[in-house]
């Protein structure tokens, strides 16, 4: 396993972002097709001033700045250290071009590495440590987004050959839990997480059972059979509304042809994978076909539980990153339970008993998304490996479809 | 008490309905100035088609039908029973007129009291107690949405002579709990309740202290004297970017002028009253001024077990209704705890554990309305006594202003 | 034939406004389905509050003033005036009641009399008229905007039983005219016209044959038959976004069943009668019927030309009006010229050479809609007989189809 | 002068395309900043398939054809090629990259060279000028959008150093014209025109005066300093609601500061160079600069009665193309009658008598924009000095504001 020193992995982490774009031409890394998606250029540079920002600009070491308007372009949504650039318009930024933005990152990579190499204080440590796992974030986002913009193309342009899914069907198996309490979030021994993973607290759950692994493209390609998208009893009203307005009747990047579904991704488009899991779900269509199955989303804790059952933290990871620099779910283990696609829960993402985001513009990280949004598990084929954990929170609002989201059911027992 | 025999509770409720619309102009029942406000002709007239589609017509009576147009123009959201006429239009419904709805009404209750009269089902009884909660639902509705479209006007008009609070201030006490489990949701056998206050079911909440009064109108301008509409450190993301596009500079009903704060309300414009619950609150104003006071909102579990203990089934009305039709507080036990002004809570929409919706168009009542709403506890002042009960969960979506609705601070304990 | 004598005028254009509101129930006096049509007690109002602006407060005369709000409520657009209530909320204005408008009415109308009764300066007597004028404008507006309400009612309420179409179609003949100067605008001894008809100029118009009737339903019917509105081919560029957007198959009004075209009307819906004019026609349509027809729209000066041969200012107005106050053709001489169907025009509505508005805030009457509006000439079944003249000039927005607007259609000679 | 042989001016009109690409870095080519504008890379693709579509095509000459995609990418509004990408996405192509639309153009080039070369049918060759002049409308597109997409970044690039005015104010001599009839529009003997500019036909223009110079930026930053954006009687009422809903204060690209006004150009930003014309202004500014000054804008044929005086067809351009591509104005005869600024008329862009489009698909390159759109005549900085000509017919909608459009002040003598 590789090394957690902060100057090691801060080297691997950065190093990982600048393969991800290798497919990439020039042009690519302007492209934004909704204010929710960023460009390459600006997550290249968003995830070097966060670093600037918060590690080598307070520390006091001399380093060559870059120019001023950096500040300003590449805060994404942090009020407390200025004027926010509109997010909407992160397309129109095509000075500074890529190539200052590669030696913007060379220059903060060069501040970073002195400051770690130096008697640093501990706490740079942490910070860097959170800025590494900040940028897993944004490596994540750069495909997806990267993704959605191609999705608009009738080229339909192809990110890598490498992408095929490993995971395969299998009858699913209920595991059932009696009423009981759990333990949920980080403990802070066990290495980095973040704030929003804690404090640990006690939640009572109800006796349940749960699937053993996510509900697959065939099983979903049914439920469309089965009118899935014309039946407005199996939908939550702003679901059926928005079904309605969007004329929804299938996944996001799905297509219907005579020989089929077809599905796009990121190695281009494809008939569709019965046996993988389905992606590119909202919540509404998550919990529409759990309501369709006679089910319903397990809650965040009742997840938590379960795989804080299937794994240590020191084994818990089950991917493996291929040579293209894009995660593959290993096969190893069970990738049913990490790493095949983010969980829709019913769970709004909310804060835990005693939360206190960080003092600072920092306490923007997290605490102030904490409404009207639904959590997701798990981890998906584009996560970094690093971020498949028992607690990791992430989060999207119930009409998001672009990232690798699906489903696994539950079911109360009484 | 009065009767709850479901014919007097009927007629009862019936004729509170009629009451409440004396202080009209035949011009302000079709009034609806924004989608999710309806006008008066519209509550009158879609409370009697509850009654028509779910009671009467199933029964077979023999009764005088409206035209069919009534099924279409008078159903709210039940798609199992058709095709519904779009919400925003209701304010163009002039034909039929207010007379005719009245008469509709008539017709209505006269075939209701015939079955109700005989050696009913007594299904049917339960089924009109449901239709008289819902109506009473829409009773409050009915004068929160006159209140919404009179606010529009330059003339102010007034609803009333006799609103003015009864609450008054007092310093607050906090009230410490220990972590917990509290049984949770309604017991079938206390009573009517909707079908979201249950299952009864258990949850462990945190240690924590909340406050044993609501915020007041005094403290929440101090709030914005304090610059609490303008520092996005104290607001949620997208209640921030709420406040910047919507200009909100204060909550809705207020006015600054050269002598200060004056609010309009159901008896008029009149300067504030400092001791008096603030409502009218957003959820992200409710969050905004909890965080600016160093506390949070309950959850509705925290609420719902402190409530309890405060009050058992058999007493715990605490509103009397006014010769006027409008509920007032009672000044009785605490006011502080009942029907004063609706309380947001942190706790997402949700079902409880075990939860099934009614089966058939019924089923349609609360379930579908199960996410990006949060639950608020209590009761207004304009809330029929009937509903102020520990278990009863209202809901809104997080930008909601228009109800009677504001916030009472919590505290975690650790 | 009627005096116009301005008191005597005066008096028959309030009472005419005043019976045309005869059909409506109290509820429809305050109806508004879009930002651009207006309720009745709001077109009641604003043309009273328009004698009391320019004529009544003016003079110095003692009355009694109604409340200063009305001064703002009632201002349509005149930013000389004051600060102007917004007109997507007009429907909201229910205080006033229609009962004290009427009052106000009636008082104002007590102040205008006295004023004209006594040696009134000829002054007086020319505002009057314009404000006579202005109202006859509002008449049928308030008809064009009630049945647009209306026409969102699945009840389809009825107005009138007498508004059949009196018009007959016959085989168009072509009226052919070489390149000639017209004299154009009103002549200021040929009595009252708006300030946009004048200056009295002349405008060379090319060759061109123009028909001697309008467009008939039957025929539009035949162009829809022939997918007119699925070929892009016949569209302005913007006319086919429009119809795209909108979904537009049809004129407004119309609808399609299994026994054949349907329309609704002031009269209800009957089949459609296939000898009437089209009407409720955007400019789109007309443009895209006449390119479809290999013909074009005249323009307002070729209208004009031809128009004035036909009549002069003595007999030119051909609409008796009908006993319920809805002026009907007359059947006399040739309906086919006035008061079947406004015209439209492919003239963009601009200023006449050496067009001067009035001073003050009367210059905002016309002027300050020149631009991006298309010049309707004729007048419709709703139009006050004393309108239909050869220099009128109506105008409206290119998408806008509630008018009783149709189309005459002309052909180059060369 | 330079040849204007098919091949001659093909080569040269596409090699000065190129040429102004030149100080684009590769993220630039696909900026869009609205969906009125257009990407470089897009420009570039699109005049390439004109030329493919209209020429190569239909030749049935043998060529490498590009990408079927490409029809669909490339066609900007003709529906009868095919279906048209939407405009709003044309940003998001950027595969084809710009390498791959660099290769396009010059396969094409190849293949209209071949068939230029031959005894070509001279009504190929008069497709290939009618490309051409096609491709230096894209040219002007080309930097005006480019310029439109930069001002919103903060960093304010610059393309070119060498674009200072060569126009200096001079005192304004008024032209006076007595009533007469013009003839207007392009001879076909003249040389080439769009088929908008004919038929030549006889228009009657009244008595008026017409400034000999346009209005400079110091004369309009006086109508500012005197209110002129918060004055609602100087403006169409259209005007004054997008001053107040788009907060105008200023035209597009002035920004005032501490020392005064600053305008961003191609140039980059710079003090305001007060004796050249203004530009950058919608309809709507320069109609309410006129009334302000007390005079009008002329009608197009006034325009092109006095621009047609002043010069002939062979010595009409008055416009030197600058090294870098980018046309200058001369300073000789006198660049106050072209090549300064567009010009706003007050003529609604329409048909001339007898025009008829071209039959198929070209019939679209102009007519169907005839409506809601109104004429801009004379030429800019950024214009092809093959545009400036008497009857060139340019047109906007009456908000646009990204062109170099100013204004000429005209009055009317009576």
């Amino acid at each position: 396993m590789s090394s957690n020193k902060p100057l090691d992995r801060f080297l691997r982490v950065r190093r990982r972002t600048a393969a991800l774009c290798e497919p990439l031409e020039r042009e690519d890394y302007t492209l934004q097709s909704m204010p929710d998606a960023s460009p390459a250029l600006w997550h290249l540079a968003h995830t070097t001033w966060f670093f600037e920002t918060f590690v080598v600009a307070p520390s006091g070491i001399a380093y060559e700045r870059p120019p001023a308007v950096f500040r300003h372009l590449f805060n994404s949504y942090y009020n407390g250290v200025g004027d926010v650039y509109p997010r909407e318009r992160r397309g129109l930024i095509t000075r500074p071009t890529v190539s200052d933005v590669l030696e913007y990152r060379a220059r903060i990579d060069e501040a970073v590495a002195t400051l770690l190499a130096s008697d640093a204080d501990p706490a740079i440590g942490e910070l860097v440590i959170l800025g590494t796992h900040h940028e897993e974030q944004h490596q994540e986002l750069l495909l997806t987004d990267l993704l959605h913009a191609w999705s608009f193309s009738p080229v339909r342009p192809r990110y890598t050959d490498r992408m095929r899914s490993m995971v395969t069907a299998r009858p699913v198996a209920w595991l059932e839990t009696d009423e009981a309490i759990a333990t949920i979030g980080h403990r802070p021994e066990a290495g980095f997480a973040f704030d929003n993973e804690g404090p640990v607290h006690r939640v009572l759950h109800p006796a349940h059972a749960i699937a053993d692994r996510l509900v697959t493209n065939g099983e979903f390609a049914t439920f469309i059979a089965d009118d899935g998208y014309r039946r407005p009893e199996l939908w939550l009203s702003e679901g059926w509304a928005t079904v309605q307005r969007e004329q929804w009747a299938h996944p996001l990047y799905w297509r219907a042809t005579e020989d089929g579904w077809r599905r796009f991704g990121l190695d281009g488009e494809h008939a569709l994978d019965e046996g993988a899991p389905v992606t590119q779900l909202s919540y509404f269509e998550a919990d529409a076909y759990a309501r369709w199955a006679g089910a319903r989303l397990p809650t965040e804790f009742e997840w938590e539980a379960h795989a804080a059952r299937r794994w240590s933290d020191q084994d818990g990871r089950h991917c493996i990153e291929g040579s293209s620099g894009v995660p593959q779910p290993a096969g190893v283990d069970d990738p049913q339970w990490c790493g095949a696609a983010w969980e829709w829960t019913s769970s709004s993402y909310g804060a835990y008993p005693g939360y206190r985001p960080a003092e600072g513009a920092l306490g923007e990280y997290n605490g102030k998304f904490m409404c009207n949004q639904y959590v997701l598990r798990g981890g998906s084929c584009v996560t970094s490996r690093d971020h498949v954990r028992a607690t990791y929170r992430n989060f999207f609002p119930t009409d998001a479809r672009w990232q690798f989201s699906g489903l696994r059911l539950c079911r109360d027992l009484r």
